[in-house]
């Protein structure tokens, strides 16, 4: 893994992927899907995101203030889903879906050594948790694997259906 | 354009496309680009959104508390830059962009016709507006095109650097 400026993770987020979200609460790790996140700013990033608190994971992320958001590429689609149709309340995540934790930098919760990406975040603002569970995250260090070129990332249309990124274009933009 | 149930508004926005937002203010209709937003609730769908403060939609969106969330297909691609390349502020950018504003049902904003899917938003919660920017809206009225089949949508990955959705793939999944 390599470090990723801060200052580009919101290309990684921006395109609306489905990613994993991991925790850490006394001492056990944690692994959940999400697909309700976005960008809220550039520079440090910030990313919303929704917990539901139906998901083991809303309360420690809620008691612990820390995650990491990890990408996973196309390939892991069907480990993704295996991580979303159980709980962490039962059992070890990440052991059930054959995913490897491994130590981040600067939070306690893993990072997730198959995907891409990874997103070391601190809760920056939990004043939307009690009425949408929507948390503020700052992204404090992010990590690429060099390894993975041009992964394809998937989205989710609901109950199980997934689009696997296509061909990439590029057209003059003045936007960022 | 047919009603779609808003039950299923989440499948629209939860994979990340790029969108449309129209605002109308003092008698002009506008319209913007935008990937920052995600879904918050089912149903009735809310979303959340971040609109620049630099944008000339802002003001709109602020004062009449109303929009519409338009969404494109990958052969509307080089209009959408168009409408992120300029500004409302200094000319009428469905003109300048070649897009058709046609009348929504329950608000102002016009609904855009050559989008497969149109939805009338009203915001709902402002607190986070003077922070971040950042608004929530239901979504009280969804239209689909019921002609343009499987609409391939477009994902940001900054400087007009875009990925088309490419194959979907359907998983066994208990998630929703």
């Amino acid at each position: 893994m390599k470090t990723l400026p801060l200052s580009k993770v919101y290309q990684l987020l921006e395109p609306g992927p489905v990613v994993l979200l991991t925790t850490a609460h006394k001492g056990r790790a944690n692994v959940m899907t999400m697909s309700w996140h976005m960008m809220v700013e550039f520079e440090p990033p910030l990313v919303a995101c929704v917990v539901s608190s139906a998901n083991h994971s809303f309360s420690a992320l809620k008691a612990t203030g820390e995650c990491v958001i990890a990408i996973p590429a196309r390939k892991l689609a069907p480990k993704v889903v295996r991580v979303g149709n159980s709980s962490g309340r039962d059992i070890d995540k990440f052991k059930m879906a054959g995913l490897t934790p491994a130590p981040a930098e600067r939070v306690a919760p893993p990072l997730v050594a198959e995907c891409f990406a990874n997103l070391e975040c601190k809760v920056a603002d939990r004043r939307m948790v009690n009425r949408y569970n929507l948390f503020v995250l700052e992204v404090i260090k992010a990590w690429i694997d060099p390894a993975q070129k041009n992964p394809k990332t998937i989205h989710h249309h609901g109950y199980g259906k997934f689009v696997v990124d296509g061909a990439a274009i590029t057209l003059k933009s003045r936007m960022r």
